[in-house]
């Protein structure tokens, strides 16, 4: 048994905040769930002297990266920096050093994982990282323990709350996605520059870390397929309505036969699944296991306090076993023969929406290249046109097809002449 | 490191079944994952020559306990029994033994958990019963961990697989309670005799499991209030779409200021809620906690796939620790001074639906006994009347009002001339 567990954190950003709050605000509590107390020794911060919207004893406060990599009485450094530099140097600096890490850092641990993984083991540390997914819903943990007898088949994940937020008003309002995406900056839900949110590469991040866990192999992000929502119009939400679909910027993970597919992109999804009915900036994860059936967690995916829930848990997690002696060595699996499938090889189902020239025999034609490509129409939807332009607006549905063959189609139908346009392509998860 | 770890499984019913199938088929994956060997040495059956829907090995099967407690190369001890006795015998005396134990046994845990868990300390095992509350769903895995940095507020739980399909049949259907049970019955949804079901004992004891572990104080089975659905109508149905609500049991548990209540009940829920949208056999727990917020636990709630995967699960974690050599000790402090508050002193809205007399002034005589003892009406519906039969149907909603305001208003209403049946008096949780 310890006297004390000391603890060293590196960032006091908004989660940073959160987590100082969370270990001294609890103190006692903790100290109880842990059976010795946690010691906050040291904080990194760039700016010592900024003013935060909390108290924070200034004497705490560092900008030397060593005053806590070299502290023997620190045992735990929580990284809450974010970014890849200089967060991954520190945390190898860490656990070089001896002591346990904490991250909350989805992009070191997308791209690095593994690899951190293996440096722990090789140091007899480990490196705990619940809130680099989904703040403070439990989603790391299920996959390291409690789904652990089941083979994983599917993932079907909202994991961005920003995109969330924006195709929900959309879908509620009626609203263009610049409307809603200027409504979500002025809430504080989508960043001025927003592009790492709405193009789905903060997704890409959390799915490669998930499809990792789930699938016991290395999923790299750049092997994560991803599109973003910002072409998406207000005409895409009507017809989705219309066809009894919400639209979802979804990462999907699944494997079948030892090959994996990773997409994240927008989705029509029937309107009846749970999943379609997650509103606002709250996440959803769902995961099918052959054992388990279908499971979804649901939370807040982000903010101060949901994602220092989730920080300070795996810092209880490594303090009783500190204090307990409990020798720890991180345990990830890594098949090495499983194989990234790349997206011209999945199969889905797609909706497609065209600007075309409003005469007689231009679906024929359209239907003509489907058909020749071996992709059958499931229904097809022609509105009234405005007869001023003399142009139509054609929506078709398909059956499942192969992605290569519907992007040859769309090239061939993009060259009629009586097509103006493709509006909109988007895949169709059922 | 060891060799193998040994596995008793005590009970081959439907999850015994799924369990053994787990163990047996796949075993390379679970060696995998342990880092030796499990063995399936001994199984405790009562009909070793009956008939099963599984293939399994006859010379494991016993019907002697003894063979299982007796057998020192078995660590881990599997009941899957169910009920009180024998059940709770041969844990205690696998644990003296000292091994450890897994089981899926909701009534032995909910009666007996802290007890049993002191036993665990002193020999030194531990005993995890995660297949105990909601199948496959991680529900007590992220109490003893992954939420533990929470204050926990409240609870929400649909915990009951059975009343919740009828339930959704009463509302999607408009079918009365008897044909929707049988209908439950035939799809083997619902036991020949229900009433543990229906009368929501067994989400009770799920519940004294849950809010044990989130409150960290002692909730006996016999502190949960429970009231069951067999008294809901058609009518209730309609007048909850109507005002925009859903019907379902819950289970509820919520702490404040130290002192705890714990109910399960039928509860009007605002339809717009997740947990109004969870169908069928499906359960969902909701948690509130003050850093993580809102977060939602959803999927199938039982079957022997869905437990066998939570047993299992439980199974890896010990033998992850056994093969690791770590001292194992289960921890569960309990906080004896919180209270269990009596229903009466609960606060909250209701729904009331009364047949009256078809003239004026019924409403006014109503109204004055609920303004009497504090209660405000939030919303009347009266509807065009039986004119043959003379009667009306009045429908009140009302503001948040002590329970037991609530239940002297009910026993003076009952007792007006013009009140000729309060149908029906149900709780609401906005």
């Amino acid at each position: 048994m310890r006297q004390s567990i000391g603890i060293g954190l590196m960032g006091l950003g908004v989660v940073g905040g959160g987590v100082a709050r969370a270990l001294v605000e609890r103190a006692e509590a903790l100290s109880h769930q842990v059976g010795c107390p946690l010691r906050l020794r040291k904080i990194l911060v760039r700016h010592p002297s900024k003013k935060r919207p909390f108290k924070v004893e200034r004497r705490l406060l560092t900008t030397d990266p060593r005053e806590i990599l070299d502290d023997p009485e620190i045992d735990i450094v929580i990284e809450v920096i974010g970014g890849e530099s200089p967060a991954l140097q520190l945390i190898k600096e860490a656990m070089a050093r001896g002591k346990h890490v904490v991250t909350a850092n989805k992009e070191v641990i997308a791209k690095h994982g593994p690899e951190l993984l293996s440096l722990a083991r090789e140091k007899k540390v480990d490196i705990l990282y619940e809130a680099s997914v989904g703040g403070g819903i439990p989603l790391i943990a299920p996959f390291k323990q409690d789904l652990l007898a089941n083979r994983i088949s599917a993932i079907h994940a909202i994991i961005n709350g920003t995109t969330n937020y924006i195709l929900t008003r959309m879908a509620a309002e009626g609203l263009d996605f610049s409307s809603a995406l200027r409504e979500a900056q002025q809430r504080g839900y989508a960043k001025p520059n927003p592009a790492n949110d709405i193009e789905g590469i903060d997704a890409a991040y959390k799915l490669a870390i998930l499809a990792t866990l789930a699938f016991h192999a290395q999923v790299h992000p750049e092997d994560v397929y991803h599109e973003g929502i910002s072409r998406l119009s207000s005409h895409d939400f009507r017809y989705a309505n219309e066809l009894g679909y919400a639209i979802k910027l979804l990462g999907i993970a699944k494997e079948e036969d030892g090959s994996i597919e990773v997409r994240v992109h927008p989705v029509f999804i029937p309107e009846e699944l749970l999943l379609a009915k997650v509103d606002g900036v709250y996440n959803a994860v769902q995961v099918e296991g052959d054992l388990v059936g279908r499971v979804i967690f649901y939370g807040e995916g982000a903010g101060a306090l949901p994602t220092s829930s989730a920080v300070v848990a795996d810092v209880i997690d490594l303090a009783q076993r500190i204090n307990l002696g409990v020798s720890i060595t991180p345990r990830l699996r890594l098949d090495p023969t499983k194989r990234i499938r790349p997206i011209w090889e999945i199969e889905t189902r797609y909706y497609l929406r065209m600007i075309t020239d409003d005469r007689p025999g231009v679906l024929a034609q359209i239907s003509r290249i489907l058909g020749d490509l071996q992709i059958s129409i499931s229904s097809v939807i022609q509105k009234e046109s405005d007869i001023s332009a003399d142009v139509a607006e054609i929506v078709l549905m398909t059956y499942p097809a192969q992605e290569q063959a519907m992007q040859r189609a769309l090239k061939q139908i993009e060259k009629l002449d009586v097509v103006k346009q493709i509006s909109s392509f988007i895949r169709v998860e059922d």
